[in-house]
Order: C-alpha cells, then structure tokens, then sequence
C-alpha cells in the first residue's frame, strides 16, 4: 500500500476508505475506557480525535484532565450532558432540561461529524439515550449512514439498539463476570471515573 | 472522606487501601484498549501506571509512542513479548525463546509490582500466557495475593483462569458480537493497534 504522508485519514483506513462503526454495549465495564485507549491509540498514529460525552456533566474526571492538559490538540474531549438520568418505576426519567441538553448534544455531534474535521469521534453513552427514548434510533443511524467516509465512530452505552448494531462493524458486548461494587465498594477515583 | 494530598495511592483507594484486581478477558475487542482507558483515567488523578505488555513485540503501536511521547512519567510502558504465539494442530506451540521470554517477562513484572513504585501496573495479555500453559497459574495468584496493598492490577487476555477470576474483583467478558475482520478487512492502524 502506497503511503500518504499528507493524508492521516488515508492511514487510518489504509485497507478502506470508510472508517469503522464501533459499538461497545453491555452492562460491564469497558465500554468508554476501550473508546478511550481507541482514542489514544488513534492519537499515536497523528489521528484527531474528538470524545463527546453525551451524560457525564462537568464532574472534572480523571480522562478529561489528562487529555485536555496531556493530549490535546490531537484529542479533545467534551462532556455535554446534564449527569446521570434517573428511574421511577423502574423507568427512565429524564428531567425536561436533560431532555433538551440529550436534542442538543446530538444536534452538536452531528456538526462535528459533518465538518469532516477529525478520524476518530466518540459518542460516549449515546446508546443509553436511544435506549431511554430521548433520541430516535432512526436520526442517529442517519447522521451514521451519511458520514463523511473516512470517520470513524465509537458508540458507548448499554442496550445499544439492534437498528444501531445491524449498520455497526464492530459490537462487542461488554459483559460483567463479576464486580467489586457487588462487595459493597463504592465508586473509585482512577477507577470508575 | 478526607483527603490526604501527600498521597497518590490514598485518593485511588479512597475507600479501601486494597488496590482493585481487574480482568478483562473474552474473545471481542476492548480488552486491552479498556485497560489503556484505565491507565489514562489514572494518569489523569496523578496516579503512576506502568503498562507491561507480555506478547507484543517491537512493532511501534499508536498507544506505545503517545505514551512515550506524552504520558510520561505518568504512564510507562514497555513490550516485553516476543509476538504471537503460533498455534500447530490447534494448540500453541511456543517458541523456546519465547518459553523463556515469558517466564523473564513475569519474573520482571513480579520485581515491578514488589517495587511499590505504581499505583496501577497493566498485565497486557497475561491470561494467554497461562492459557497457553507458559506461565503456571499458581504462581500468577501468588503475586496478585503477595502485591503491595495498595497496587491496582489489570490482567488483559483470552480465557483467563477460573483461579484468577476467583481472586479478581472486578471481572468482565468482552464478547464479539460482530466483527469487522469477518468481512475480510484487514487490521487498521489506530484501531487495532
């Protein structure tokens, strides 16, 4: 293969000019730290990465940190929810402000997927918000179906839906075998966020 | 809780001085980059990581030159392999330098974790070297039990031991629910390595 040392997109999808849909689901862990070890390892190959964080509020993790004062400008990261949605009866009840922000955030990712400006754009816990109903699986399989080509995109979250998988390349369930939060440990700095 | 600034190790186990043992094993993706995820996470909470990789060899991975680049002293890392194990007859089948080149590895990566120096250390694809009958099991345990308190492990590879889940904390199964290699592309630099 001929190298192309003006084109990192050429390289990041040396073997095909359509970059990948990766879906990581699943009720264990994993999904968004292998998105982000995705966006470092992307970084290492000069590829711009954009993480957008479609739950998580301002709550400073240990990723933002790193990355806004380690990794920038190849990877940028941005938390645009309004925090974690809460359950009554056993279902989802997003406050009429997160309701919005969740219209918003995906109005804002679609732009950013649009300008054509980055390889590698993460769409972290976006499952989550089609699964509670505050997108539409057919508006985020369009913005996927119609890309720039050479995008690659990570969706996040659990019970992505079967509309998202089928056009997916890549789905991995992540699975929890077994979890420390079980024994009555709470969430851990470094660890869980 | 109280925080104390004078430790590291204290704010990653606020509320246990145990570090946690974390598995990510299974046959999809995301099992090595989630870890990846963790280091930069932890990087992010000045945590130092030393990330330990036991079959990759010299080949310049994206996620080796941004850390070398731009997480030290954070994070560290260091292939210690001798590349993939071939397979004859459907078992491995282990070259004797890489026979030896394992047993080197972890007597090196046992020093590391003795040392006290790291408040996470990544055990990348240590579950196939026990898989592949190149490690013992027994001696695997002995130092995730033996550890420094407060030392996090995370242990990376295909079938990993009912002995070492048993001992583990935090336990998840990456599955493949679908791949992009099943529809004969090749592997991309950035995503797979």
């Amino acid at each position: 293969m001929k190298k192309d040392k003006n084109s990192t997109r050429d390289k990041f999808n040396k073997d095909s000019k359509e970059g990948l849909v990766i879906i990581n689901t699943g009720n264990g862990k994993g999904k968004t730290t292998a998105a982000l070890g995705l966006a470092l390892r992307a970084a290492g190959h000069d590829m711009k990465v954009l993480i957008l964080q479609f739950i998580k509020s301002g709550r400073v993790s240990g990723e933002a940190k790193v990355i806004t004062e380690r990794l920038r400008p190849l990877v940028d990261i941005e938390q645009l929810g309004k925090g974690f949605i809460r359950f009554k009866n056993g279902k989802p009840d997003p406050t009429g402000e997160q309701i919005k922000n969740a219209r918003d955030s995906f109005k804002y990712a679609s732009d950013k997927i649009e300008s054509n400006k980055y390889d590698l754009i993460v769409l972290d816990e976006i499952n989550n918000l089609v699964d509670y109903g505050m997108l539409k699986v057919e508006e985020v399989a369009e913005i996927i179906k119609n890309r720039p080509k050479g995008i690659c995109l990570v969706l996040t979250g659990r019970n992505a839906s079967p509309e998202l998988i089928d056009i997916a390349d890549t789905v991995t369930e992540m699975k929890e075998i077994k979890h420390v939060f079980r024994k009555g440990i709470k969430a851990r700095k470094g660890i869980e966020y």
